[in-house]
């Protein structure tokens, strides 16, 4: 732990600081797949979204109008309209503009995608 | 639309605003549950906290020390402490104190039970 010496060797960019404990780093997921799943549960990490997410999932025909989405809410039409399209950027909605309104269609399996990506 | 009229009948005391779409009120989760949904979801809401639970649910140990999670993720044991505490907080994760480490174990179903919650 004292003074440094210079050695003929090739180190990694970046040490290992602790040796310690049983290396754990493959077990973790890469920085992208890290931040695309962040992307969908924040997406649903509000009660609003979560709601207005149950609703498109369990519509019957399959798709809802912005103009169905606002009374159970709550919210205006500008704020659910800000609301889906944190949850369309995510991948868990697609937006279709027909004349007037909006309509929301839930992507199936995405979600589910991303909560088998852990193994618990 | 004009002058209002005083008439004997009882009210909610959330008039609806829009009669113009089909109802959808009953497919919506109610604010307890949504407020749970999203606070698990909330807390898989930031890369760091993906690859945290990601480590923990991929330990052979079926649990790990804070001191193997330190070097995967790249950050500080307060910080990891504080991440690991909000996925505790969201019944993702216990939490167990052993000496001078704590240690900690994924919580089997909760992320899938929640992703159930909804249709899609």
């Amino acid at each position: 732990m004292g003074g440094m010496t210079t050695l003929p060797v090739t180190i990694d960019a970046a040490p290992a600081e602790a040796s310690c404990c049983a290396p754990a780093t493959d077990a973790v997921v890469d920085d992208a797949t890290a931040h695309q799943l962040a992307k969908v549960f924040k997406a649903l990490g509000d009660p609003n979204r979560v709601k207005l997410f149950s609703l498109i999932t369990a519509s019957a025909s399959g798709e809802m109008c912005v103009c169905d989405l606002t009374e159970p809410v709550g919210l205006s039409q500008p704020t659910v309209s800000h609301h889906m399209k944190l949850l369309v950027e995510a991948g868990l909605a697609t937006r279709e503009q027909r004349g007037k309104w909006a309509y929301y269609q839930p992507t199936t399996g995405t979600l589910a995608d991303a909560a088998r990506a852990f193994t618990a």
